[in-house]
């Protein structure tokens, strides 16, 4: 069996009884921190669940992921992953791989923060549109997708939660804007960056996209959501209280 | 201090450790099952925590709020809620009340649907565009808003989350289908339809929606997802592996 357990936002005290007692069942954990990059490691991941955890590189994964399948005819393999599995298509394709092969996969979800947003920045789960990444470069093209699919939220007045680069290393919201700003007019646009998600030192700050940019979030992780150019009066209050929104952001209230 | 703790998906064991951590440590500690029904009681809560669990009603969350918040200055009350919380604008109404009025808020975040649908049905999560709730007709009036939702998310080729109406009673799928039906032409429409997810028997059925109406889903709680008019071909594979999808489903691959 082929067991994907989320360990959820951020640190290992994140997973829920359910995945902690999985885990523990099974005959073989491993850890992998390529599609997210929380407050997580293996030796605290070790302890917890009493055995050791072996860390699984991107082609563990993906190009030689037959290995881990075969392993798991005969065996109880757990694959932790940072926040709710199957959110990234490796796991999907993964699962879809041991379905195939005849292995039985279970999934035990944990917290996200395509649900968290909501409870960290007080936005409307109905107002969020599409998502995007913001990628690195790639051979010096900077994609315009994010800049697209904010522009086509925005017309049916749609936030847009955008997840930052992890590679080479964890993108921060002031390259990301500027990524942004070189594709699109997107300045003036309000938008909530959010760092480290989930811990006791997040932080979470609401303004102008140009003075996101110059302001100090600290380590990673990091993310992005820039807001539909009309927000509900309770969007603006949360963000008030809970993300240091300026008072000029009163403007867009419906 | 106020904390609000995610239970999770389905059941007691959904919480996370550190969820379970604050419960325990807190003063006291109530459950609220009004913004969502999933398969959890105040019973199960206190056994697991080691102490008595209260239920909130929703006047004791909206029009009296105000006796748990001043009840929160001087202890640290605990309120569960299923899901992830602030997903709701009941809580985000009371933390904004409680900062107000200078009482420390902490939220500990769970497993949701909002996440949970990705590994549940192998959609893309950049495919999703705006959610909408299914409600009951309001003085035989149904309202046309996620039929207006689907329609504007299929013109950008993306997939539209469906919440079906708790109230007075949890909706299902073929209520929801039929609904949907009065008021737009949406029979032809792909749709995945889930049943209890995060339990041991989920029901997972992907096809489209004049047949998911006639499908037997069982018990609630349910919920709805209609396809972008163009899938991919790994969604497309999920669906045939996990959704037991027909093979005509095929035609929308891209």
């Amino acid at each position: 069996m082929l067991i994907f357990i989320g360990t959820g936002l951020w640190d290992a005290e994140d997973i829920s009884l359910k995945g902690l007692r999985y885990a523990r069942s099974s005959d073989e954990v491993y850890l992998e921190l390529y599609t997210s990059k929380p407050n997580i490691d293996t030796d605290s991941l070790s302890e917890l669940i009493g055995k050791e955890v072996g860390l699984l590189s991107r082609s563990d994964l993906e190009e030689n992921s037959r290995y881990l399948v075969e392993k798991a005819k005969e065996r109880d393999i757990v694959i932790l992953v940072p926040g709710d599995p199957m959110v990234a298509t490796t796991h999907t394709a993964l699962r879809v791989e041991a379905k195939k092969r005849g292995v039985k996969t279970v999934i035990i979800h944990s917290s996200s923060i395509l649900s968290a947003v909501c409870g960290i920045t007080g936005l409307h789960i109905y107002k969020f549109g599409k998502s995007a990444t913001i990628s690195y470069p790639y051979r010096e093209k900077v994609s315009k997708t994010p800049v697209d699919v904010i522009e086509s939220n925005r017309k049916i007045n749609a936030h847009t939660l955008l997840f930052l680069d992890l590679h080479p290393e964890p993108m921060k919201i002031d390259k990301a804007i500027s990524l942004l700003e070189q594709v699109g007019n997107v300045s003036e646009y309000y938008g909530v960056g959010i760092a480290r998600a989930g811990s006791e030192n997040m932080v979470v700050k609401c303004d102008k996209l140009k003075n996101l940019k110059e302001f100090d979030f600290g380590d990673p992780m990091h993310i992005l959501i820039t807001l539909s150019p009309r927000i509900h009066f309770m969007e603006f209050e949360y963000l008030r209280e809970f993300a240091d929104a300026p008072d000029t952001l009163e403007k867009l209230v419906e």
